[in-house]
């Protein structure tokens, strides 16, 4: 696959656009550093009298009044609901909430709604925005390295349920996604080396040269090296809106996003949404997944072995909680891959490329056992 | 607009198919008597191990045993869940209740869900479909006049909020309709008569001469005529397959599909939902949004008037409960087609034609002050 054919990126020094090609549902991500409290960011969305933020009171005590002026410009009236932090309230309730301040302050299908946050206010914020009165606009102002690179792109909104996660959505997607990299400053260490998940994630599925280049400026990108910083999430971006291009909906081509996540989410699921973060359990993942793949003999092992290098650099987890392999089997069956009872796993076929596949329990159980704590 | 160009009906003596034209989610609207129970109405389905049947328990007495029996034919596995029967239960907890069954049985992304019911049932399991995994397909078994003239064509789902009806939902198109006319033999009467509402109101937005054809059937359509019913319900369809097919997210034109909604929304919210039920509303609102139409001048009122006898020969009521014009004003600000607190209401242009206006205040408190009780 050539990730970048079908993105386009316009570059000047301060402000990048990623265009994602999806016909009518086409949107443009704009990267750079101080977008967020620029009016400019937000010129040419559709007129709209009344606009709701959707946020949290950490990313709200940062980045509010600079949203709210920014958009000032654009809506007459501004109103914001704040939802509890964190994996654990990505759901129906907080999602109610969203709802409660659409109806109270009478907002009809024009509203515009604005994610200001990580993938958790994204993901619940766009689920708002695709159900509320069958489907109002939205924009994404993701604030952690996490969601710039992947909740950003392909519309997936959605909430958790009791029984598992990311059960109840819809694909969505935004008018725009207003990625200011100046945001990634004030996150904790443990919340950029979650990103790096799903940035590295990107190198074995879609581009090895990609790899290559995050080995090379891992340190930079711990440390908040701007520029480091904004190639990873251009390409990122542009690696992934090549795959939901081709594949919208989910139906083929697009599962190979979820490399490292069907033992991550079964990691997550396992020890309770919210004890790890989903970068580190996807960090994980994807050395188990490699893993599986040299096991199941489609690539060298020397090549798993340096994903899970790469991934124990990025400060990432590599050992997985020890829940047993009964109980990650059982999890892993209620992934959204799964077919008739088969889990289908996300493997690496060569470096940069990737595919869906059934493995046999017992292959799956020796992964289990080589990577538990 | 030829409201019959773009659907498709082929007539056999006990079965006859209208198409709903919507591109790749194109589906048919299958009307005979004794569908339900045929294997053969299922037949041609994508092959789904597993199935889940949402229903309620009244009509799980009826219908539960026959609709298992032709599924046993085509799924391995066919669960049931069953919602709290009424428009009361409308609401994310029913909703939740298909969510718990689905995962309880471990349900993929392929399982099939099936809608026997109502107008309820159909907009809550079609919701379900629509957000469980991000979209599981569905076939609607319709089991009322209303659901089978209305709700089985155009692809909207939902449920109530305690603030306003039908606020959450989105537009998601069933696989299948499998329309059976002997259901209707078991309604109540008043829910054959609420269920007209919206077969008359397919007279005067899009075609005169069906209006004429009502008028001169209206007796053996109350009492259960099958040749009646089988016409009306696949002209019904027809027509708002045209509608649909021109606007299929109600952009424009399908909001003339919402004659006599917009003050009957207002009824059903005021007197709290389920007191009247949904077409008993209609058919009021439809006869008050007539009156707003000759009002403005649009229609000659004679033409108003016939369509008020037509509703109360009907057996619908034509008063509108005494909720105060400011109240009715009020929950009709919150209508979907609002904008910016503007009220838009569907109103006859001509018999035969329909659009979408704003109307001076002092003229709809007119409208609400003659019609009241």
């Amino acid at each position: 696959m050539t990730a970048s054919a079908s993105a386009s990126a316009s570059a000047s020094p301060s402000h990048v656009k990623v265009h994602i090609p999806l016909g009518p549902s086409g949107y443009d991500i704009h990267i750079g550093s101080g977008l967020l409290g620029q009016a400019s960011s937000y010129a040419g969305l559709p007129p709209s009298a009344a606009a709701l933020i959707v946020t949290n009171p950490t990313v709200a005590a940062l980045y509010l009044p600079p949203l709210r002026e920014a958009l000032a410009a654009h809506h007459r009236e501004v109103h914001v609901v704040e939802l509890p932090d964190g994996e654990a309230f990505k759901d129906a309730a907080s999602l109610n909430l969203i709802f409660d301040a659409l109806l109270r302050h009478g907002c009809d299908r024009r509203t515009l709604l604005y994610a200001l946050g990580g993938g958790v206010v994204g993901d619940i914020a766009g689920f708002a925005a695709a159900t509320y009165m069958r489907g109002i606009s939205f924009v994404q102002v993701p604030t952690t390295l996490l969601a710039q690179v992947d909740s950003s792109v392909g519309g997936k909104t959605g909430i958790n349920h009791p029984l598992g996660k990311n059960m109840i959505g819809a694909f969505h997607q935004p008018l725009r996604v207003v990625a200011d990299l100046a945001t990634l400053a004030t996150l904790a260490p443990r919340e950029v080396t979650a990103g790096l998940a799903e940035v590295i994630k990107y190198g074995p599925i879609a581009d090895a040269a990609f790899l290559d280049w995050i080995d090379a400026r891992l340190s930079d990108l711990r440390a908040g090296d701007l520029a480091a910083l904004a190639h990873a999430v251009q390409r990122s971006c542009e690696i992934k809106a090549a795959v939901v291009a081709e594949d919208e909906r989910e139906s083929g081509l697009r599962a190979i996003l979820n490399f490292g996540h069907t033992f991550g989410h079964a990691i997550e699921a396992g020890l309770g949404f919210g004890a790890w973060l989903h970068g580190e359990a996807v960090g994980c993942g994807m050395v188990m997944a490699a893993d599986l793949s040299a096991r199941l003999g489609l690539i060298d092992p020397a090549y798993a072995a340096r994903i899970a290098q790469i991934v124990q650099r990025a400060g990432l987890p590599v050992k997985a909680p020890a829940l047993g392999a009964d109980r990650y089997l059982e999890l892993m069956r209620l992934d959204k891959k799964s077919q008739a009872g088969q889990i289908r796993f996300v493997v690496i076929t060569e470096p940069g490329r990737a595919a869906v596949r059934e493995a046999p329990d017992a292959l799956v159980r020796d992964v289990i056992a080589a990577h538990c704590a």
